[in-house]
């Protein structure tokens, strides 16, 4: 860590400081500059409460210079983390197409539409039985029902699932589940990350809405400081002040994270568009940075065909997008 | 609710909309524009999905005109709600002072802090017991022993005690607690929420970083929907390309939100700004702007006076400080 | 337009309000909701204040139906605009890589860069002569002569050029430049804009630091609307809460940029990302997302092979990089 | 400037940086960590860029420890500047009222509105004559004329005239102004802030929409760097996720600007909000936060009473506003 002074500090307060530093066991450098002093600390900083530091009177500014990030980063683990589910594996080379509804709404829907991924070249299937809605008055999933029809499905198609829970309380509901999701608005829910992180399963962790990458893997970092290594990272658009889209997909997080960790990371463009017609350049584009995965949101309606989803494909389109995302693979990896 | 036809849409593809609308027991007023034709909406509306709607391939746009919040709605409920802590009240023309430290630390330093305040003016202590944290790494509070420490302030004071709840699972740990506060990072975990909703007692609910408005107030609408109208709204800064500052405190929204509420609404100027000195100015603004309230950390620690916490007044600054916002409230008032 | 009135509004005040509404010369058809009523307004109201309207006290909200960008609307002109500058076409499928160093230096280098770069296979060339710099102590280019070799570049290679103009004075510079740029600091310069509409020369119109996509098309709107119809449309990048990336590339500006405008889509991944080795995954990434082209930042410097610029790839990377793109294009096409 | 080296650099790679940056007349303080190495360079460091260094393969990362702005700077000039506009002055306890219509419409309109404020107490008297609009179909001002009006209010009321000047080639109409604004979207039209610089007139600097402080600061110094000491900084609403204002006005830059600089800041709550009614809650706020002056849109139409624009108040609405500041003023001052 390094302490700035600001200019012409008393040499007095200077010591003062120093010394205080080093009643905490810690080492301190101190190099004299022309305008300024900077102090450069060694030791286990990790318990070193930077911004109290910083708001010293005679502290200009605090810079640390090692990460705060372990279990996840890559400096200590270069080699790509690679999740199996099942006979599925993500990461590290191997990528991963995740399909399947908003909402599982029916068995007979959601079984069809495991079926129709599956043909199309998914791995596993997605499924909301809990629904988290910004509005109490919304739907807010099948629950229970909605988890044993995932599992019909599965049965089906042998397609493992993915499904989101949001509550520490419903944990119960989800040991037969094959990869918990939590969502952009727990990504700070710090007990139940903790809690994951005391499972085996598989996590798919997803960025919340205006979160920054190292917060992302600060959350990942709690689950895997409880012991569960089996993470996969989610980008899926954040909130500026976009005015045709839902969110803006940040792209670049594909391969800022693979440099800073070893973890898988997938995207999601169905909810970072809101669009379905958005949802295969954004899928062909997030496939040509790295991704390892997609995770993409597919319908099936034959009734109320006038009503897709806003933001779901159809079963044929998945399929076409499906082609085109091999060939992309192809083309960045020659 | 309305809808924007696109141009030239042709009149089957209106009709067959039109028909699938009534189907959902909807009345349809339509509009023929020059260029474009508008449907009305008439009916029950809460359970149509604008965003399916608007993804129709004849539609332009949808707009709701009618609002999805209506406990919080101060539409249907012109006068401000007062929330009554024992003696204290908040909202409806009565400020409240809440202070105390960012985290409990020993028996010692809450009630130290605690006399303090009271004597200066404050009417509620606040003090993290259970803290958010982004990384693992760093301290989490004291929890149980930290709830007990308040507890004791409270009987030597005879303050009320706010304190942060981070989870559904610790809410026996929170039954002889005065006001739950929810946190910025879980202003959207909903199970938590509805949880509290079931409570008689007051919450204290954070913006979340980077949430609107209207997510605040449906945020408030899942609490009180569940049954309980005690909801103290808190602005505490949000996420923007602040270079100096840790967040920006939108003081906007403390007139925006009395006018689409009666619910009360105050201001946390420690958290927003992310440095002591910048409290005060920012406490007096806030108050200027017609808060109902602030909450300020307060720390009293003679033996570590160089180091007090980042954004912590000291004991007699939170004096001098309540002084000024009395004189503020006076002058707006006139 | 229309005019959502306030639930409960005297139909004294309603009346009064239409009557005003028809002063301008507009039709007015009145839809009676049960809560509420709405207004659709007819005619000409491309003079109405809609602000304006919004604000009276029985308007609870306004909406515009009809697009207010018009030159550069797909609605009205369904084909792509392909933008000629010399035999190099930009849009309607051709593909355009612009690369050249950030800041012509010497000529030499600029020559020197041109071979290279249009060796491995970019079309025209980039290079900056006048240098917007947030301090008024940077470096702020070659100007005059940094144009002059510029030219000296082109007449080496025959690519065509593309350089900033900041100012509606050093225009008489850039009399013989191919392409005129506008940055991002200048997007909504209104006055720059207007008088590179009345000049024949094909702009390349960079998207703002924090501006929509709207804000953009009325940008190249005013281009347009005064005569010029070659304007090449440049996302680089916004300004968001991102910590390890300088912008975040917003490339779902791409496919909606497509839809809503004829014109061409071009990409900057070197001053979005700031960072080289970022640069190639974002280009690829753009390319699968269907852009025109790409305006890359290559530089050349065998002596201070040390210090590249930050985001500056190297000729033998930027060959590379085009291989792939390539391959991507093909890819995405099939 | 302080350059960290990522750990286990190769000595001599490292050695290589230094004996580089040597090269540039830097002296280099080496600082062994025991994970990493930090280098203090001394120097003139005004040179160097940070970037580029920043981006060499072996350092992680680098931070500037002396300030990039001078001229603005508090550090340099402890003082408050006064800024003397005729016998009106801001800055350094002296609080000035600015006041007037968002346009000049019309010889009467502005002589009326402009005796209005006077008596109301406003110090200066705004208006828009060159207005920049998002869209080229919208009203521009009327330019020349606008100007003269403004001329005539000032004739008749003593008023000196704030207006805003949008291009270098429009300033011989603007010699005779007395303060000179620089509006947002021109906040970094560099060459217009040089040729104001140049003047020795008054400049009134707008915060562009989503630029930092420093930003902001470093625009001052454009126009302080070339001769012109006489800047005011206002701050006018920042671009974010906003649902019910149109910008979050961001009024921690008021203490933090002081801070950092002595110049004088004022806000304009007008534009930031949007909206009339709320136009007095956060002038008031603004003024408990320490500015040094309002710059407020009245306007004065009793033929079109129904229509007053979205953000302007009616004379008798600024007056009350003007006797609650004095009353705020006070009592922060107290």
């Amino acid at each position: 860590m390094i302490v700035v002074l600001k200019p012409n500090v008393a040499a007095e307060k200077r010591d003062q400081l120093v010394e205080w530093l080093k009643t905490m066991g810690l080492g301190v450098h101190i190099s004299e500059g022309v305008y300024q002093t900077v102090l450069g600390l060694i030791g286990d900083i990790s318990k070193v409460d930077a911004d109290l530091i910083g708001s010293l009177e005679i502290v200009d500014s605090v810079k640390r210079v090692s990460e705060t990030f372990k279990c996840c980063n890559r400096k200590f683990h270069p080699e790509d983390t690679v999740v199996s589910v099942g006979d599925v594996k993500i990461g590290g080379g191997n990528f991963c197409l995740i399909a399947g509804p908003c909402s599982v709404e029916t068995e007979e829907q959601i079984v069809s539409v495991a079926k129709s991924v599956k043909e199309a070249g998914a791995k596993m299937l997605r499924g909301g039985a809990f629904k988290p809605r910004t509005s109490p008055y919304d739907f807010q999933g099948l629950k229970a029902t909605g988890i044993e029809f995932l599992k019909i499905a599965r049965q089906e198609t042998g397609l493992p699932i993915v499904t989101e829970i949001m509550s520490v309380s419903d944990l119960p509901l989800f040991e037969d589940i094959d990869v918990l999701q939590v969502g952009a608005r727990n990504m700070q829910n710090f007990d139940l990350l903790r809690e994951l992180g005391q499972m085996g399963k598989p996590v798919l962790l997803k960025r919340g809405l205006a979160n920054t990458l190292k917060e992302l893997l600060m959350s990942a970092e709690y689950i895997m400081a409880s012991g569960n290594e089996n993470v996969i990272l989610c980008e899926r658009g954040i909130r500026t002040y976009s005015d045709y889209l839902r969110n803006t997909l940040d792209l670049s997080a594909v391969p800022m994270l693979h440099e800073l960790s070893h973890l898988p990371v997938i995207v999601d463009p169905s909810h970072a568009t809101g669009l379905a017609r958005m949802v295969p350049p954004m899928a062909l584009a997030a496939t040509a940075c790295g991704c390892d995965g997609l995770i993409i949101e597919v319908h099936n309606d034959p009734v109320h065909a006038l009503c897709d989803g806003a933001q779901s494909l159809r079963p044929e389109e998945f399929a076409a997008l499906v082609k085109k995302v091999s060939a992309v693979r192809e083309a960045v990896s020659c």
